[in-house]
């Protein structure tokens, strides 16, 4: 079963976190049947962490956990800590395949998305 | 004649300015008939301010700006900080139309986005 992670910042700003959580909850309610579980994962300031929340991923029974940075510049948390704090748990679970996509700023559909928002804008 | 304003937080670290930047060119090269002009604007940390942003499009011919928060959760940037940066044009250019949209990470397509991501991760 592959699941999805979705890994943000993490913010002292409560509201901020639950952004995050609602929006996993969208996602939830919008996979497929290719994907079976959808969870969220803070780097700090919020729970759960990243190595609880790709615990959670394996506990449900994923053989495949897909990593998402939910960032928009490809600063030091997406290229050292994110990966730093993954580490442990592709050590932990050799037989499960992680992958960690581009990060949010960076994914192809970004700018037809922002394309599409300014056209249908009245 | 409609513009796109992409409004980036902006960063201490160059590399991430250019990310948006970059953005803003893809998006450029992606637009149809229906949007004249695209540019980026930031609200700290990086030239062009929002207003100097505003003023390029309008200077461009821009009779309606769609300005976009490029922020991941509605917190008081977005809240507060972008309206207040874009209120003295909206009384400078009272015959400018000026649209804000919802914040990257409220917006709609993002949920599929992301799961389009996870379904075709290898």
């Amino acid at each position: 079963m592959k699941a999805l992670l979705i890994i943000a910042h993490g913010s002292r700003r409560q509201a901020s976190n639950d952004e995050v959580r609602d929006l996993t909850a969208r996602i939830k309610a919008s996979i497929g049947s290719d994907i079976g579980y959808v969870d969220c994962a803070f780097l700090e300031l919020a729970e759960p962490s990243i190595p609880d929340g790709i615990e959670s991923c394996i506990q449900q029974g994923a053989s495949e956990v897909v990593i998402v940075p939910y960032f928009l510049s490809a600063g030091r948390h997406v290229i050292e800590d994110i990966p730093a704090e993954i580490a442990p748990k592709i050590e932990q679970y050799p037989e499960v395949k992680m992958t960690v996509t581009s990060h949010l700023g960076a994914m192809e559909g970004i700018p037809q998305l922002l394309t599409s928002l300014a056209a249908t804008a009245y």
